[in-house]
C-alpha cells in the first residue's frame, strides 16, 4: 500500500526545516515512525530457531532517558559466525576487537552480538579498545554464568558493535552494568526482534528488520533467516556507519558462511550510497547455528552452498535497500542500473559515481530530468574503460510498469517529453538505466541503490552533534 | 575590509529559500553583486599590452533579454596559446574543437578566445561540433576582414568555449550574428575587461577578474598578466564547468607556455572543489603575445621560465580561489592543508577527499567542530599509503592569526575547547590542517580550497534547469 506523501519541495519552502524534527539522534521511540515509512516496518515475522534477542536502556547519550540503546543477539548454542568490516583506515575499536575475535576462533564457537548505539567508540585510542573488549567480556560472562559457571568455550565469543559519534569514549560502566539486563530480556517473539532492531538505531527514522524462510536443495527442512540493520547517513560502498546482523538456523559451517557473506555484501551493502562517506564502524555480521537441522554446508562447491549464497544475497540486498529508504533527508529511492559494461567493476564504478554525484542527487530532489548530469558523472567515473560516448544511452525506467523514457540514445539526445519525465519523477521510486555499449557486445551489469539530496540532509548533518 | 554578513543558518530558517534569489542562471547584471562579494570585484586593473576584450548580447537563453553572454578576448598580433581541458570522457564540442586547433597550430599563431554562456554545447553530437567550428570561423573572419581580407595565418586561430546546460544545441545563428558586435566592442579599459568577465558567467554571483604586474630575472621590463574565470558548481579537480582565460604580454613561447600552464593548473584549478562533480566543458586557456618586449622564453630550463611558472601558479591559484568564494550556496571558504605525506599525490588525494565529503561540508555549514568526519574522510581516501592512524593529527588554523586549535594529536583526541572552536567556525575563512606522519619524516604537502554545503546549494541545483 502506498500512502499519500507530502510534496517535499512544498514542505521545504513553506515549513523551512521543520521536516527534520522527526529525526533526532537517538533510537526512535515507539509511535514516532513517520507515516510514509510505516509500511517498511513488519508487524510479524518468522524467526530462526535457537536465537534469542533482547535490549536494554543505558542512556549512552545522556539526553536519551527513555529508549533502549543496547542490543543483544544470542544463539542458544555456540555457532558459526562471520563478519565484513569497513575499509576505512581509521577503524573503530569494536571493529578491531571483533575482527580479532573471529580470526582467533576461526569463525567457530560464537555466541552473540552485543551492540550499543549513541557512541561509535571510534578514534578513542587504547582506552577505546579496552572498552570494546570489556563489552565482549561482560557479554561472555552471561553465558558462562548460565552454564553454571562453566566456561566451555574459552576466550571471547561475542561480536561487538558500536555506532554513533566519533571521538568520544563510551560510558563503559553504564553499558556493562546493563548487559545482564539485555540478557535477561532475551526472547524470540516478533516484539523482541523489533525492539532489538530499534535499539541499534541512531538517526534512523524506523527500525529495519526482515525475516523469511527458505529451503536448500538437499533437504525438506524449512530454514529461517532474519536480520536487522541500521544506518541513514555516512553511507557509501564499504558500508559506512552501517551495522547489520543476520541470523539463520541453517547449518552453514564457518568457512562457507564467510564466503557467502563476502559475496552477498558486494551486491547489497556495498551497492548503496546515501552521501558517499565511508565510516569507521561498518560491520555486517552473520550467525548460523544449524538449529533447524539438516546436513551441514561446509564446502563452497555444493548445490546447497550456491542456493544459500543466492538466498543470502537477495536477503542482504533487501535489507540494504531499507537503509536507502531511510536515507537522511531522502525523498526518493533510486535504482541505478548500469548495463552493457565490459566488466562488473566498470559497471559498479559508473553506478557508484552517479549515485554519489551531488548534482544528480539535487536534480532528483528537484524532480528535474537533467540527464546531462547523469552523463557527466558517467564520464568522470575513475578507472573505467568501457565508457564510449557515442554508444552510451540513458533512460528512465518508470516503476509503474509503463514504457522506458529514453533520454539519450547512442550519445545523441532524444527529444524528451518533459511532461512525461516530470510525471515519472513525481513517484518516490525511479530506475535510471545507463547502457554503456550494446554494439560492442558488452554484457556485464551492476545495480546500485541511492536516494536524493535534500534540504533536510543539510539540516540533519549541520545539526548532528549539537 | 570585511563586511558584516547575515548568519546563513538564520536566513535558511527564517526566510526559507529566498537567499537563493540572488543566483539566477544568466550572466549577473550590474548592481546585482551581493554586498558580501563586492570586495572580490576589482575597481581598476593593469592589463597586458596588445590585448583587447569585448562582449555582446546574444540571448543564448531566451530568458536573458539584457545581459551580454558572448565574450571575445583578442590579441592584437598572432600569439602563443595553450589550454588544459576536462578529463571527463564526455567532452563538449568546443573542447574537442579547441584542442584540435591548438594541436594543429602547435600553440602558435593564435588570435582569440570566443566564449558563450547560457548553453554548454555538450553532448550535442556532430551538429554540436559544427556549431563550435562555426563560432571559431566567424571569429577568425573578423581578423581577416580587419587585415584587408588577407588571411595571413590560414586555418582556425580561435579558441572556442561554451558554458551552460548540457545536451542542448547552441542557437548558433544568433551567436555567429553577434560575433562581429563583440569584435566591434573590443577595448582595453578596465570596464572592457570587467564587462567581458561578466559575460562568461552563468550561476556566478560576481564576475571574476584579476590582474597584476611582474618582472622576469633577465630584464627590467614590467610585464602584465590578467585573467578571468567563471564557475560556481559542478566543480572538482579537473576543472568542472569551469572556464578561465589568462593573458600576458610576456614573450613566452608556445611549448614553455603549455608546460607552465599544466604545472600551474595542478596547484590551482585542479585543487579546488565545490561539489565533486567534474564537468564536460572545463577549459583554462592562456595567451602570451610578447607585446611588452624582452627576450623570448622558449626553454623550460631557464631562470625566466621558472620565475614565470611561479608567477602563473600564484596567479592561477588566486583566480581559482575566487571560484570557491562563489561556490553555489557557500557560506565558508575553507583551506585544507595536508602535510607530512610520503608523496604529493597522497597529500592531494587526502585533501581532495576531505574537500568533497558531504558530511564534512555540512558540518562546516553547521559550524560544528566535528573533526571525526574530517578523520573519517582521511581514512577512506582511495589509493593512499601514507595514512597512519596513530600518527595522524588534525587542527583548525584560525585566520585571525591566533594559535592553532588542536583537535587530534597522533591519533588521540584532544580535550577540545568547544567555545573557542565555535568562535573559529564563526569566521568565513578557516584552515584545516591534517598532518599525516611527522614521525616518519614525511614532508610532502598539498593544499585544497573548498566551501561548505548549504541549503542554498540544494535549492540552486534542484532548480537549475527550470
Amino acid at each position: 500500500m502506498s500512502l499519500p506523501r507530502p510534496n517535499p519541495r512544498f514542505l521545504a519552502r513553506t515549513k523551512g526545516m521543520f521536516t527534520s524534527q522527526i529525526r533526532s539522534y537517538a533510537a526512535p521511540g515507539e509511535g514516532t515512525v513517520p507515516p510514509a515509512k510505516k509500511r517498511y516496518v513488519p508487524t510479524s515475522g518468522t524467526y530462526p530457531l535457537g536465537f534469542k534477542v533482547g535490549s536494554a536502556h543505558v542512556g549512552v547519550k545522556a539526553s536519551n532517558t527513555r529508549f533502549d540503546d543496547l542490543a543483544l543477539i544470542a544463539s542458544d548454542t555456540p555457532c558459526a559466525g562471520a563478519a565484513v568490516f569497513t575499509t576505512n583506515k581509521f577503524q573503530a575499536a569494536p571493529v578491531t576487537v571483533s575482527r580479532d575475535m573471529l580470526k582467533k576462533r576461526k569463525g567457530e564457537g560464537v555466541r552473540a552480538v552485543i551492540v550499543n548505539s549513541g557512541c561509535a567508540n571510534a578514534v578513542t585510542g587504547r582506552g577505546g579498545i579496552e572498552d570494546a573488549i570489556s563489552m565482549g567480556k561482560v557479554t561472555d560472562k552471561c553465558f558462562i554464568e548460565d552454564n553454571n559457571g562453566e566456561d566451555d568455550l574459552k576466550g571471547s565469543r561475542s561480536i561487538v558493535m558500536s555506532t554513533g559519534v566519533i571521538g568520544q569514549r563510551l560510558p563503559i560502566e553504564k553499558i556493562t552494568s546493563k548487559i545482564s539486563a539485555a540478557y535477561y530480556n532475551l526472547g524470540s517473539t516478533h516484539e523482541h526482534w523489533l525492539g532489538t532492531a530499534r535499539a541499534i538505531c541512531t538517526t534512523d527514522t524506523f527500525p529495519k528488520l526482515m525475516s523469511k524462510t527458505f529451503t536448500l536443495p538437499s533437504t525438506q527442512v524449512e530454514y529461517h533467516i532474519a536480520g536487522m540493520t541500521k544506518g541513514a547517513g555516512m553511507i557509501h560502498p564499504n558500508m559506512a556507519t552501517l551495522l547489520g546482523v543476520i541470523c539463520t538456523d541453517a547449518p552453514i559451517a564457518a568457512y562457507a558462511l564467510r564466503q557467502a557473506l563476502i559475496s552477498a555484501t558486494s551486491k547489497s551493502f556495498n551497492s548503496i550510497s546515501i552521501d558517499g562517506d565511508t565510516s569507521t564502524n561498518d560491520t555486517l555480521a552473520i550467525l548460523a547455528n544449524g538449529a533447524a537441522g539438516g546436513q551441514p554446508v561446509a564446502s563452497t562447491e555444493t548445490q546447497d552452498f550456491h542456493a544459500f549464497q543466492e538466498v543470502l544475497t537477495d536477503f542482504a540486498s533487501d535489507l540494504a535497500k531499507l537503509v536507502v529508504r531511510d536515507g537522511e533527508g531522502a525523498t526518493k529511492f533510486v535504482t541505478i542500473r548500469v548495463t552493457n559494461a565490459a566488466t562488473y567493476k566498470d559497471a559498479h564504478r559508473v553506478a557508484s559515481t552517479i549515485a554519489r554525484s551531488p548534482l544528480v542527487k539535487t536534480a532528483l530532489y528537484g524532480k528535474d530530468a537533467n540527464w546531462g548530469r547523469i552523463l557527466c558523472a558517467t564520464g568522470y567515473a575513475e578507472g573505467v574503460d568501457s565508457v564510449i560516448p557515442e554508444e552510451t544511452s540513458v533512460s528512465f525506467i518508470p516503476t509503474d510498469g509503463s514504457e522506458e523514457l529514453k533520454l539519450l540514445v547512442n550519445g545523441e539526445p532524444e527529444q524528451v517529453d518533459e511532461e512525461r519525465a516530470a510525471k515519472i519523477l513525481e513517484a518516490e521510486d525511479l530506475e535510471i538505466n545507463v547502457r554503456l555499449s550494446e554494439n560492442k557486445g558488452y554484457k556485464e551489469e551492476a545495480v546500485f541503490w541511492t536516494c536524493d539530496f535534500s534540504h533536510e540532509y543539510v539540516t540533519i548533518n549541520g545539526d548532528y552533534r549539537t
